[in-house]
């Protein structure tokens, strides 16, 4: 059993916790808890690494056993040291390294998401769970917009890293990213409400900032503008909310299911 | 200026800030920063105290002179006693301590929201948020909901408290508060997908707890099942997403706006 925080395995988990260089660097992140362990067995992701604590149940044991066949190094751990891997204040039973997966968009997309620039961990994530749920077949990343192998964002997105292709691009690849695609960006009190739009042709949706609005480089798209109309009292809709506003009304309109 | 956190203000607004218990006895509740201070201005509540730090910029100093027209006293407070006025990590120029106004529903409910067991503060915020913009008239909350004016809570609802009509009911209360409404459960994969349901009569929409379900108040009401339809990979919504997605359909077929 590893006891101590100067385990070379341990230092390998924190650093992925915290660094997004070392996320990069490894092409890898870490997943916290049985949730997101039972979605990395279930996409057959590659897993490098599991530490478990020794009160896991077996469900947990499972787990670990079926992370250890993708391919884990599998090692218990003190539940000090499982604090001090996890990003959480009550940590889980188990942590596993896996592999960021390279996942493929369809060769003729007819939804993509472009988030640009959204910089709070627990929208993206959210932003990321709804958009797999909606059907988005590509997540486009730009801007100023958070890592998302970030562990707040793995945690939010719940499973969905390991099932949605995410490209992240330079101001200047962006438009390639979306080209082909009706483009529209979503604005507060913008352009058109979203319910009269007619989503049926391939677009994207561009979801900007939380509180500086769109980029340059999005800004100089070629985009319309949409938004979801709200009563007179209120301010604004919480970004990851209007994205699934957006994205469930593009859904109907395609008749999902 | 107020240099000490032994100050009575300062421990009114911990106490606030901290214990439900308090926030009940006093019928108050502290609000942070520039926004939700001009919320509580343009929605004329009764503030009882301001307090803010020297740096405070002329719009800040604005909303104190706004806020003490409305009742509160004014101090300036050293960032050391901000810091821990303040729930956030970078505290705001300033917090308030206001009156929980109250709102009435009127007369006749075409929209109700019934929060059952919703445990989390973030989702709570969001859910009133996207109520409010939703056109939703009154929220029910039971079960075992958290504090609405948890200070996580009215963070994330950005103003709503102080627009949107709250009741909080015990169980045996629940159906009179839902009388003559359609009732709606959401619930993951379980009856009519929502789009496929008829939201133009007068209605109450049931959220359950994010991780336990309906409770057994909610479970004896005659309520059908409704749910939002996901890809095959997505496991589930965020709850606030959810619930978003849902009011903004009923919000869609009464033609709003």
């Amino acid at each position: 059993m590893i006891t101590s925080t100067q385990n070379p395995h341990v230092k390998a988990v924190r650093a992925l916790q915290t660094r997004k260089r070392a996320r990069e660097q490894e092409q890898a992140f870490v997943i916290e808890g049985l949730h997101l362990a039972r979605e990395a067995v279930v996409a057959e992701a590659q897993a490098r690494l599991v530490l478990y604590t020794e009160d896991l149940d077996a469900r947990g044991r499972g787990l670990v056993n079926s992370l250890a066949k993708l391919g884990a190094e599998t090692e218990t751990v003190s539940p000090s040291v499982m604090a001090a891997c996890s990003g959480t204040e009550t940590p889980p039973g188990l942590v596993a390294i896996v592999q960021a997966p390279l996942l493929h968009p369809p060769p003729r997309l007819d939804l993509a998401l472009v988030l640009d620039g959204v910089s709070d961990p627990g929208n993206l994530g959210t932003m990321l769970r709804t958009a797999l749920a909606a059907g988005v077949q590509l997540v486009v990343l730009t801007g100023d917009t958070v890592d998302p192998f970030n562990p707040k964002v793995v945690r939010a997105a719940a499973g969905a890293h390991f099932h949605l292709p995410m490209h992240s691009v330079t101001p200047a690849d962006l438009p390639a990213s979306v080209e082909g695609l009706d483009l529209w960006l979503a604005e507060a009190r913008s352009g058109v409400p979203h319910a009269q739009v007619d989503w049926r042709s391939p677009c994207a949706l561009i979801i900007g900032s939380e509180a500086h609005g769109p980029s340059e480089a999005v800004r100089a798209l070629p985009a319309r503008r949409v938004h979801v109309p709200t009563a007179q009292q209120s301010e604004s809709l919480n970004a990851a909310v209007a994205t699934g506003v957006l994205l469930f009304e593009i859904a109907r309109q395609r008749g999902m299911p």
